[in-house]
């Protein structure tokens, strides 16, 4: 279980790079998924977890949870995040506020990804399944993109495998 | 009504200045409110309206609205938003992801405001009431303050002096 203190730290960057080539690709293709698990729910009435700006990939980023997550974060009960955590990342193309140019704001809606907590149903990669939402329709993808996802957050295996500190208490 | 089309543009620019310079020395001491007007809730349930990121002044926004706001933004029924919307910002201060640095995420809370919609109680100020939350006390500032929020709303009178476009629907 401690894979990341195993791995040595130029290897994980190593890993993390190809991931990162991995995912950009993947970002092009459309994504393999498993249909025979979809779970639903409407993420837009979410509660805010964190928001972040990725200048990287040029997008800004909300990070919604269910009222679980929600629970959790307000109990600091997240290491490790309860079962039925769902925490859903809205990502959105950059761009400038044309009143406010020096404002980064929400383009176009680029995807809604999201990780599903349940320990023992997704043991191989730290207990979260990686899913995507299509509208309201959320399905978790197949193992080896969940694997892929997975690589790309083993660098937070200390804070539960997650990126963002939910912000609103 | 009609002021922003009244005043020419550079006009409209050295306002804009001259009010950014006070809003930075107004966060600098406690901001003058009106303890007569209270206003209760809990925006940190309420849902998500916008994101963004202003690089001017080095923080992340997290746009929050009440029910009335919600609803009237996915009903596109925001020119003008009913009265009964409470609109919120909140503000942290940006830091690079200590794990991912091309990642901005919310560090300290700086502040959170508020619009608060009232046609006819707010007329002078398009009808928005500017406001301060402390803890979940929300309280308008005082005509003097509210104006100097207004002056940099003017430039979207044609948007109700809101700056967001609602982001999910």
């Amino acid at each position: 279980m401690k894979t990341s203190t195993l791995i040595p730290h130029a290897l994980k960057i190593g890993v993390l790079l190809l991931v990162s080539a991995f995912a950009v690709s993947a970002e092009e293709t459309p994504a393999k998924i498993n249909p025979d698990k979809p779970v639903y729910g409407d993420y837009q009435n979410w509660r805010l977890l964190s928001i972040s700006h990725r200048l990287d990939k040029q997008t800004l980023r909300a990070i919604l949870g269910n009222d679980t997550a929600i629970d959790a974060a307000r109990k600091g009960n997240t290491k490790p995040w309860p079962d039925g955590t769902i925490i859903t990342k809205v990502v959105w193309k950059e761009k400038n506020h044309a009143n406010w140019p020096q404002a980064i704001v929400p383009d176009t809606l680029e995807k809604a990804e999201a990780m599903v907590k349940d320990q023992k149903k997704y043991e191989k990669t730290g207990g979260w399944g990686f899913a995507k939402w299509e509208g309201n329709n959320l399905t978790i993808y197949d193992e080896a993109k969940s694997k892929e996802c997975f690589a790309c957050h083993l660098p937070m295996q200390s804070n539960d495998y997650v990126y963002n500190a939910p912000v609103l208490q």
